[in-house]
């Protein structure tokens, strides 16, 4: 195979690494990825920890993507991982498969293996030493690869530890710029829409969700942050579903998740609308009013210098006032929001009660309330935040009550 | 929690299981899911299994979504996990998170629980029984959840194990139909590219690959199947790359790989053309004519009854005689085909040297080679194709030899 004979060859010493094809002003330069490296690495001294195994998979790379520009591609094999090691006194080095190296090589500047080679590497590293490594991506790292790593630790232990998601909590501003961007995306797939159902024709949820996916594309996202999902009527009462063949109906509550790629960095948008709100039961007003409400408690009571567990507080006792306890999830006490950025979900901040976390600038996350029903409907309003110096500003701008 | 609480309170039992919402003709009736279910169960006795643990996720769904419509959502939970087991004497059984468990419960009419409760469950089937369950989608299960299923087997082995592999290897006509679907798509997708650069102004290869995207979708699409790969210029001899804003130059040779995804179908489709060939090196020629002609050799010569060695073989000599083996991972042994049809790339049938898996009318899997020449450009050309009761159908159309 070409590439592995490339590497056995020497050819890797010909590439040229770090080479920055065309990229353009919107990419992440270098010198913010060499930055975060040092960030993470005193973070690493700060906790006692040795290094970090830090996990990526195609779809979930952000433990990957905020040292290098590299995202693994689709598969079934190694092609879909990464591994970013960082040691508190080493350089750092990126694992990935043979079938990626090339590009991984074109897109950062750190050092690049396959994964043929790891094993040689982490003995290296493991040597002598003694100490706990850091895992970030324990949820959703491979057994089989989780297996390869434990192997070549040699006396070093490896535990799941939250130092990268905290770190990477806090966005710069370039990436805030992305995400607005990705945000502004996802608002005109809720316009796109309800200008669809505008003209009153008969249309199905599979078609909204294709539309909005549309819309985004045709707004420059390069894909979908996740699959779109629109449900309608009493599949709105479902907390998670994917579309159908189903027709919206006049007077449904219709529930949506929805947020755009943009280079690399996601939005998470919720909203539900009434379709045709004259023909609908009076609750279902009182259910979307419920839920922005809760969303705006937040909005405007969220400051830096607050913990995570305050700001859910504000929302979560929205809910309860509301009357909708029993059919909201926020207000059962499971979280108001989560961490968002590289994808579409990350780990730090999670709003929820009992979260001491600390709310500094610059920290992105969703906020959320989720009401639904069984046999009415539902919907999830989630707003795109991040915290300033004053307060939460939303990215989105997306209305929040929607009859139509 | 709703959901959390509708189980508990048994509102389980009110739910409409199976309940088809409006589904379209072209969904898998529930009547072939449970033949499939037997099918398994036939291979399981055959094998001396006592049952399938089998593993799939928001991505690689094949291993669930052979039972189930289901598919999991994206996330970092096990929102995006999904088991499917069957016993090879027991009800078979579907297990999602909390938050999935309402929309799994409309699309299947097998029994669905969540993961909360699978340890009882296993338990309970594990009970007094010894002997050996097969796992299928050992290469990428999370280890955390592997660990929550091996806790549960008692006396019970777990073992990776190809045999629902092999079964679902061969599509039926409902299937076929879908992926030809999707193969239509994707050769749309070429289509799009072609006419785009026709109009002779610059464009990036990450304008390309959304073309593609949108054309896909304009189709129906639900979705593209994978991220979809367009690689130009020196970009090109990359086995597998991102697209970036690299301009696409008069002579290049350009790699692209690219697939639909239409009803939980996919295509995986491979094509290289050169941009503006008068101004190419002729060995740019050279090279997309000798993996055209490695891949006509494997349409031509393959029948039912022959193994998917012998089928490798003649495409892997085609690539050995054109004089690129050295640039060719297909010509050095790697495999020049896979399964595909849920999943872009479904594990069984691997075509590639040693294999003795005989092959069957209606199997479904790729035929590619792959030429990558550092510093000159590369491609990979890939058809999907079925076996019929003569020999091999394409099911895509676009032309292999692209001089653009």
């Amino acid at each position: 195979m070409v590439i592995t004979n490339g590497i056995a060859n020497g050819v890797r010493n010909n590439l040229p690494k770090g080479h920055q094809a065309t990229f353009s002003s919107e990419n992440i330069p270098s010198s913010e990825f060499q930055e975060r490296v040092e960030r993470v690495r005193d973070g690493l001294r700060a906790a006692g920890l040795v290094g970090l195994i830090s996990f990526g998979d195609c779809w979930r790379g952000a433990n990957v993507c905020y040292f290098t520009e590299f995202r693994p591609l689709d598969g079934v094999s190694d092609i879909a991982n990464a591994i970013f090691f960082v040691g508190a006194d080493t350089e750092p080095a990126l694992f990935v498969s043979r079938q990626c190296f090339h590009y991984a090589s074109e897109v950062t500047s750190f050092d690049v293996f396959t994964f043929d080679e790891m094993q040689a590497k982490l003995e290296g590293f493991s040597g002598a030493r003694t100490g706990t490594v850091a895992l970030a991506g324990e949820a959703y790292i491979p057994e089989d690869l989780h297996r390869r790593i434990r192997n070549s630790l040699g006396n070093l232990t490896m535990e799941p530890h939250p130092v990268l998601a905290e770190i990477k909590a806090i966005k710069s501003e370039r990436e805030i710029a992305l995400i607005r961007k990705a945000s502004y995306l996802t608002d005109q797939a809720m316009e796109a829409i309800r200008e669809t159902l505008a003209d009153g024709h008969p249309h199905t949820e599979r078609e909204l969700a294709l539309l909005a996916d549309q819309r985004m594309l045709a707004g420059g996202a390069e894909r979908t942050a996740y699959d779109s999902m629109v449900q309608a009527g009493p599949r709105s009462a479902f907390n998670l579903a994917r579309p159908t063949d189903r027709i919206v109906q006049p007077g449904d509550l219709v529930m949506t998740d929805i947020g755009a790629r943009y280079r690399g960095y996601c939005a998470d948008g919720g909203r539900g609308f009434i379709y045709r709100t004259e023909k609908a039961d009076p609750q279902k007003k009182e259910i979307v009013k419920a839920a922005a409400e809760a969303v705006e408690a937040g909005l405007s009571h969220g400051r830096p210098g607050m913990t995570a567990s305050e700001l859910n507080a504000f929302m979560q006792q929205a809910l309860v006032k509301s009357g909708y306890e029993q059919y909201s999830s926020e207000a059962r006490g499971h979280g108001t929001g989560h961490g968002t950025g590289m994808d579409p979900e990350e780990e730090a901040p999670w709003i929820g009660p009992g979260n001491k976390t600390v709310l500094k600038e610059n920290m992105v996350f969703t906020l959320k309330a989720t009401i639904t029903v069984p046999g009415v409907g539902g919907l999830r309003t989630e707003r795109i935040v991040r915290v300033t110096s004053m307060g939460i500003e939303a990215l989105d701008v997306y209305p929040m009550e929607l009859y139509w």
